[in-house]
């Protein structure tokens, strides 16, 4: 059978601030300028999820797409969506986060959490329309 | 001379959250929703700044726009971007910052610092790329 | 108060033929074209709907756009996503699905569940994103 | 009948320069900045045509949008796909091609071309997705 | 020289249902959800064809784009736009009509109509903005 | 540590014409067609640029995105945008200036500027929404 990769966007919204708690307020201005403002600042992020298996013979699914949403909302979108994500978050605790470490982040909670015969193949996660990062596992 | 409608789109990330500050968390929570959260969340806002005027006859231009975007960055954008709308903007103290009330808010101050001849006409204010606010100062 | 527009984007996915029964097929391929396949055809379509009201000053919205976007679905999307518009809506029976037609029912489903003090100002409704059309009701 | 407005969205690509003959390339430099290139530039140009009437009670159409995608096309968008705007276009002679001067010249063009009964209502020209101009005719 | 890939986006509006005929409507629905409502429903689909291929040292082209969005054009999307994609089409008789079967069997066609030296290297396939599959013919 | 791909997206606006000067007119215009136009066209170019690295274990960066903004707008965007593909661009001389020649000749700058122990993975080129090429410098 033909493999395809099927993907799923969704989007939360969050407030975070880049800084190290060990790092002066001027040093961690100095690194990340305006992102390590005091009071956080926010964004829209868009995520596409996107999962490589086998089209199955019967359905003609990889898998049902309703499915992979409600996978990804409730491993991921619902801990982050009108969260902080310095402070409300358990699985991004001590983390910095930046849109890599989140990405990174957010692999590893999905990755556990496929159904048998599935692949997470790759996430990318925009952080503006402009700025985005991209993960595979490796 | 015909009058020319231009409009200038600029964004900027914010941090937020609805509430009332003489209303319990509860009460907060309970009209607000996840929006309440009391550790913040955030959105990119996209702003489209139209202004109205007569083309001049010999630039062709009802203003340059570039004039429009340093206009709006250093009136507006410079104060909000990267910051907290609750706490870092002098303008929106004591304001609950729905994008309603930080669409007026912005409106106030664009309105009194038009150059002669021009008439800011409309904002319209995206806070995702499902929900926006329009006001023409009425 | 000022007076403030917030807009919902809600979306849905449907089937649809333009045709009048009481023309021949000959006929209805000649004014429709492709619009009038027999076997149908399809679209992704996004509604814009726009609310007009003064900004409430203890809340600071014009309405919640969640209670928008339910009061948008109960009465519009519930009854389209996934559905045939010549087929399987009461309320579009007998008409020829355009998008005009298609946005004058619309408007007639909402304008008369605004909740008090709000008016419909407009709709607009996207069959594809080059083709689009908008209703003020008048 | 209902009366609506329908709207087609059209594309060009095309090169300009912005300047008047009669200044010194200084003072074109001077006003347009880097829009005065001696050796031009160009834009992927967006053209929203927004036509106003009464839904025909028997087809449902305001008008066939193929037919108003033609009728721009070949009023307006053949003259200036893949064209220099200072010196392929025999309409905008001596016009210095701005945004707001060319959505005025595409008005007058539009305009006189009509069909019976309809009324050209709005035209928005996007020079970039962010620079846009608008113009209702007045 | 450098092997570079190059993409034309193009667009189809078509009809379908997700269904079994050896499977009762209950059973259908209920894998299937809406997907499988009897009446038919629609999308705008969005079809990204990527070609790989050496840059002509003569033209600079790998090819020229007019000719690809022609090729895709005459093989599948004439086939496929405004039509019915369970009844109408004969290359996906028989096949339940999700997006993932959808891509295969486009690519099967494109595949074998490959221009000399060119390889077809990945489609993607948008049947609503936030949903899509992905295949390379493995 | 996790390898991640980090983008930036930027634009440009640009003049040019597809034409081989050792051809003559009538050959430039039957291979290139309207893209050959003497008195050149133009676009709104958009870039991706996508850099591979390691996410650095104190800042959480695999590089600051302010940073490849600005390597890219000083190595690419300030020698094309608002100019001559043809005409102004040293690195570009006598080259045909079709998407791939352009997409291969930012890869050859782009390269030898990244930072240490950082990769330039890929590039992905749009001269128009719908049309793009993709280059990984091979």
């Amino acid at each position: 059978m033909p493999r395809v990769c099927v993907t799923r966007r969704v989007h939360f919204s969050a407030a975070h601030r880049l800084h190290r708690s060990e790092w002066s307020e001027e040093r961690n201005r100095e690194v990340f300028g305006d992102c390590a403002n005091v009071n956080w600042h926010g964004h829209n992020y868009e995520l596409d999820v996107t999962v490589e298996g086998e089209v199955d013979p019967e359905t003609g699914y990889v898998l049902d797409l309703k499915l992979l949403k409600r996978l990804v909302e409730r491993s991921v979108v619902d801990d982050l969506d009108h969260r902080n994500l310095n402070l409300d978050v358990p699985w991004l605790e001590e983390k910095n986060p930046t849109t890599e470490n989140l990405v990174v982040a957010i692999w590893d909670r999905l990755v556990s959490r496929m159904p048998e015969g599935l692949e997470l193949k790759r996430l990318v996660l925009f952080e503006t329309p402009r700025n985005s990062v991209e993960y595979e596992g490796r």
